[in-house]
């Protein structure tokens, strides 16, 4: 997606180790009208996978994953880290390694908000090496859910990501696609 | 605002102790098109305060406030409460009691996107002690801006918040009032 591809050529920030900084406008500071073209886009793409519902994972998956369920008509639900007191104790758990945090992070979702026979659509910001997004499928697939789609704003084709979620045999999109981040690069794919 | 009224009469739980439960639509899972409603009324009520930034705490503050964004054409910033690997080593960095959390959460904003002479909206779900807002207030003014409203979805008035905020001489919005949740009832104000 160009807009998005314009943002990151002119404030991303290659940190090295492949971490790309975007929270200019993704995380930390975001520019609505961007995810709203983002989530408009998603939902263009995703228009005939008759998903029920988002299933995004806190913090930055929300603000794509609101604006695609704005343009999709659809609930959105955040898998937490923590589990706030208004969660019922028995809940839906995993646990994910965090690439920019170097530990396991945990993904707990309510089954109040995730039954089964739904069909959810995953949005997410990075598809990296695809483990938060192979956790939020594990969690789908316990409630008895199943996983229609898998969408994200940026995918670094060098984390492997996309093979990671080849065996679900659904459709992975990403509206911007990162090659390399070698030696300070930003390299697109083709 | 007489649909996130009815929201919280059809689905709004009290669990005693002050805390209301909305997590089928604001926290947890959200509805993006009631979100999309309240970002359009804070917009419309926000419409002459001359803002430059929406700030707003994550998590559950992040829905509204990119909404109003999106109306408002504004940026969003979220304090965080952990420090990521992407953010620089000087931050702003404040502390605020969480009352459904029981202790103190820090509230990080980074000075690459909080700069002296912005003029600062702040948008959250609650406002309940004013103790979180007050943080944000405090963020924003250590980094030389001006805070011009604060809009929040939600307002238990029984819990002081915007006697808290009095001081401050700025316009406090609050999309719905609740004046009492004693003995499990959810009391709108007049």
């Amino acid at each position: 997606m160009k807009a998005l591809i314009e943002k990151i050529q002119m404030y991303g920030k290659n940190l090295g180790n492949g971490i790309l900084k975007v929270d200019s406008f993704i995380n930390h500071q975001v520019d609505p009208l961007l995810m709203d073209e983002c989530g408009q886009e998603f939902a263009h793409r995703f228009a005939q996978i008759n998903a029920t519902k988002i299933l995004t994972a806190e913090i930055s998956g929300i603000a794509p994953a609101l604006m695609t369920g704005q343009h999709m008509g659809l609930p959105v639900v955040y898998a937490r880290k923590t589990k706030p007191i208004t969660m019922p104790d028995q809940v839906y758990l995993t646990v994910a390694p965090s690439h920019t945090k170097g530990r396991l992070t945990e993904l707990i979702v309510s089954p109040e908000y995730l039954a089964h026979g739904e069909r959810v659509l995953i949005i997410d910001d990075f598809l990296a090496s695809g483990a938060t997004i192979l956790g939020l499928v594990r969690l789908a697939q316990t409630a008895g859910a199943e996983v229609v789609g898998v969408g994200t704003l940026i995918e670094k084709s060098f984390e492997g990501g996309r093979r990671a979620l080849a065996h679900l045999g659904i459709p992975v999109e990403s509206l911007v696609c990162i090659s390399s981040m070698d030696n300070g690069a930003i390299v697109f794919c083709d």
